[in-house]
């Protein structure tokens, strides 16, 4: 039985949807000892979240942005406008996406189907770097 | 301490919310032997989700797809139109929602509310049988 | 390796988003004993959600409150009316921000962002007292 926590720095990302599997997977080659575990990745960010989705059109990051900023847009009248016009639709949009996924790991490798791969959905312009931190628990 | 990692193909539902907490439970009878532990249950699909929710009245489940359909509606204009008027709906919804539910074990149960249940929300017309991975963690 | 688990009864809250970081702290002291691991907080409730974000300005939970009744609005056409006008709608928003948070833990603390808070989103007027459990496992 064995834990692993790793922390990650990603590239800055533009507003939108980008999948991350590389980045989380390249941070922990300890996966590979790993029989049968659980992967949980964590955004340490309020107005970031993680998702898991489709891995292969990059049509369905990109919609999925716009259906976001017309599920929460940026000019509904919120009160928390200090910190600029993106930034309480993306702490509403963290709520509705949320702060982390779990991923099954089977003999060394995340079982994730076919055409999933893990999102990090940037909901500000500006938002910069984002650590991410990355726990995996299980049999070794 | 104790790992069991179990695969379930479930039956074709049709597009909506469906109750699934048989099914989970009857695929890992190891959840009688845990004594505190988790139990998560993950979606290898990103057109279908799964959520907690209401068991008791069948009317939470249609409402709730109802509401789904009004939050990401399929006539939305998306880019990614190939497969289907509710692809890209549903993978809306599948980051809405979330693709794994966790849950607490104790005593050889999970510990559920009362009225809460295991849902899998189905968000394609012809989304076939959808596959899980059931992985439980605990003190046997 | 050690798991721990705790039921925590939280005070009634109003209809909106709170703060609820150090109920669950103060719940479960035994998180100082953990090296390395992860916190499952798990709401038994399907009319109120647990949620990560803004620690804060208090405008933060305001405004999500705000925005979800807007997503998810009580005078949706709904079948489900019997408990009330904010039952079916809160069902709505237990789904779409989910009944569990999970965090991971490090040298006996939460490793939650800066800014980074837990929320309890109460859907109902008039909701009562909600239960958690709040679930530990990691290297002592």
């Amino acid at each position: 039985m064995s834990w692993f926590q790793q922390e990650v720095l990603l590239p800055r990302f533009s507003r939108g949807c980008h999948i991350i599997t590389r980045h989380v997977v390249e941070a922990l080659p300890e996966i590979g000892q790993v029989r049968i575990g659980l992967l949980h990745v964590f955004i340490q960010h309020t107005s970031a979240s993680l998702s898991i989705n489709e891995n292969a059109d990059a049509d369905v990051p990109h919609d999925l942005e716009k259906a976001l900023a017309s599920i929460a847009p940026d000019d509904f009248p919120y009160q928390h406008t200090i910190e600029g016009a993106d930034d309480m639709s993306g702490h509403v949009k963290a709520s509705l996406l949320g702060s982390s996924v779990t991923v099954p790991v089977r003999d060394g490798r995340m079982v994730l189907g076919t055409w999933q791969g893990i999102y990090l959905c940037e909901h500000r312009r500006q938002g910069g770097r984002r650590r991410l931190v990355l726990t995996l628990n299980g049999e070794t």
